[in-house]
């Protein structure tokens, strides 16, 4: 069957990691699993006896596109005890994760051939999704010197119809602050560009809270999930906040493209917003683990590193150990019995002389992960 | 915010009704629903319990994009139980519902501004996603004579790069015969264009089994749901098989689009599928509900209808009625206290002298609506 030209997305190129470190563990090897971007928690346990409460008394049948609005009602609440932001609960959509909000951002705002900024490095499926969709993704090119996010400058000459920003950002981990947040939608809304903010990792920040784009502006899409901080990457909810005047847009394209998310998950979410201690507890393991690779990376040699914001990640330059990071991501699977993340699937222009290291998992992973990439680094 | 021009999709007429009926009952009015398109039934009780074991067990963080592996043997399994066809595994992709598949597959196949052929009468987000995705719905107007289904003829002319069928339909409940089936099948791969079926209602099927696109041709996007027969609307999960050489092809836009379906959703439909008593009873209640009404409606004066072959919906033409099928569905559910569906969302030409009634409820409920449509009908 001939297929679209829209179909061709780029592979994952971790997905080679991921295969080369099941085959090895197949044949009996034991690999510590820095490659993967999500908790090694589940759901808490209230999230889990809330839904097999549920299960027993309701049918769980479709529920209304934007939602259970006690779940939208609870998420707004949110807003005020993270931002202090007064928000209706109207303008928050329920979705089938964030990758939902991403389809319907794009949908509601972005028709074929326009062109949408995204920060490079980045999260690749912003680009693989709007190319999907028709749309062009424009990379822009960040400084390390900016932090590795996206800035002002960065917009002249694009003609950009929108701007996607993620703080903290994947694979940086690296925050906007609000005057860095406020430049950028300034000068999306004075080029008459949408302004949409991945914000899925809030919550799991260190030294400062991140700040939310509705803290500054109404006129913004702001996506988030349950998937990182309330730890249920697998259930696929998540939510997205609208202006008031796209509300009703929004849920046409969602009562068609997915009817509503499913059912059980957004009662699992709802129990999960207030579990608040085992979702401290999981904090304080993020926050243990980070000490550890700031401190055990450089040891090993990684030392082009800046602490992360949030997010579980550390992004390093390996440019002054390799031109082939595809290639050195290898070598440490097969050498060390460590999987990580070359960097070309976050920007496949600088990608090549950059690793993600993710530190998601349980304290003892990390330690064990360290000591052998630093045995690994020794020994070349 | 400026809007794009795709998200711009009609809203659902029925949404009108629903509204209307939920405000009645607020007021402290009893609706009877003939208006919804889904099983009164929640998931069979095995779904249940196997779900709750599993949140104990397991973190069910994600699965792989293509779905877990015992979920997409246990789906190849069914082709053999149901058509005695031979179907390799690595050719089911596990989607969040049909919504899920209809996403991927038009992703897949069609490019902004293509064509697509749809039967008119026929499920609505054909038309609203393939817009919102950029791409063009075509209307094949459908005759009775066909049993409101596209013939080959219908293709002439029409420069169409996919079509669209289903069967059973929605909102007829008609089905395809081999023959016809066959006919459509040579017609597209005579024209070029890919060939899709949505078969989201096989298993509720009365006289005749449902025949499937796969035992014609490997050639096709098959699509399916275990939202219907196997009475899991809210959940979410559905599949799609597709040719060999489109696995890659559709892995990788799931990867980008949802990453995986729900992981609870996937273990919940695993263990519906060997829950075959508790949805033959199931069956055992629409086939009831069915005889009640091909009896009930003619005799309230709703005459001209088909037997529908599948699903759970009959599809009347009132045009010796009415001529304003909304306003007709509003005075039913005022003066009648029973929510059914205009057809204007369904066919847009002609759906004006069309209502679709559900029979997808308690059999209770089938007796109580029937008899108030006839006290109805017999006043006006």
């Amino acid at each position: 069957m001939r297929n679209s030209t829209r179909s061709q997305v780029d592979p994952f190129i971790v997905m080679d990691v991921m295969q080369a470190a099941a085959a090895a563990e197949a044949a009996g090897r034991h690999i510590i699993h820095m490659e993967v971007g999500q908790p090694g928690t589940g759901a808490p346990k209230g999230a889990v006896e809330a839904l097999a409460g549920a299960m027993q008394r309701d049918a769980l049948g479709y529920t209304v596109a934007l939602g259970l609005p006690a779940l939208r009602a609870r998420v707004a609440r949110l807003y005020g005890e993270w931002y202090d932001v007064d928000l209706d609960p109207q303008r928050v959509v329920i979705t089938p994760g964030s990758s939902g909000g991403f389809l319907l951002a794009f949908t509601a705002l972005f028709d074929s051939g326009d062109r949408v900024g995204i920060g490079a490095p980045g999260y690749p499926s912003y680009r693989q999704i709007l190319r999907a969709l028709g749309m062009v993704p424009v990379d822009l090119q960040t400084a390390p010197e900016n932090r590795l996010q996206p800035v002002a400058a960065d917009l002249a000459g694009q003609a950009l119809r929108g701007l996607m920003v993620a703080s903290p950002a994947n694979p940086s981990g690296t925050m906007l602050d609000r005057a860095a947040m406020r430049g950028l939608i300034e000068a999306c809304h004075g080029a008459g560009a949408s302004f949409i903010s991945d914000e899925i990792y809030h919550g799991i920040e260190y030294d400062k809270k991140a700040v939310s784009a509705l803290e500054i502006t109404d006129q913004a899409y702001v996506i988030n999930s349950f998937s990182k901080y309330f730890s249920m990457t697998g259930w696929r909810v998540g939510w997205m906040v609208v202006p008031d005047d796209q509300v009703r847009v929004v849920e046409r394209i969602a009562q068609n493209m997915f009817i509503c998310a499913s059912h059980a998950s957004q009662v699992a979410a709802l129990a999960a917003m207030d579990c608040t201690e085992e979702l401290e507890a999981n904090m304080a393991v993020y926050r243990a683990n980070r000490a550890l690779m700031l401190e055990g990376l450089p040891r090993a040699g990684f030392d082009r590193i800046a602490p992360p914001d949030g997010a579980f990640y550390v992004y390093a330059d390996v440019s002054a150990i390799t031109d082939d990071s595809r290639a050195l991501a290898a070598e440490i699977l097969e050498k060390a019995g460590v999987a990580v993340t070359p960097g070309l699937d976050f920007d496949p222009v600088r990608g090549a002389t950059t690793l993600r290291f993710s530190y998601a998992r349980a304290t003892a992973d990390i330690e064990e992960g360290l000591a052998r990439l630093k045995a690994f680094m020794d020994a070349r």
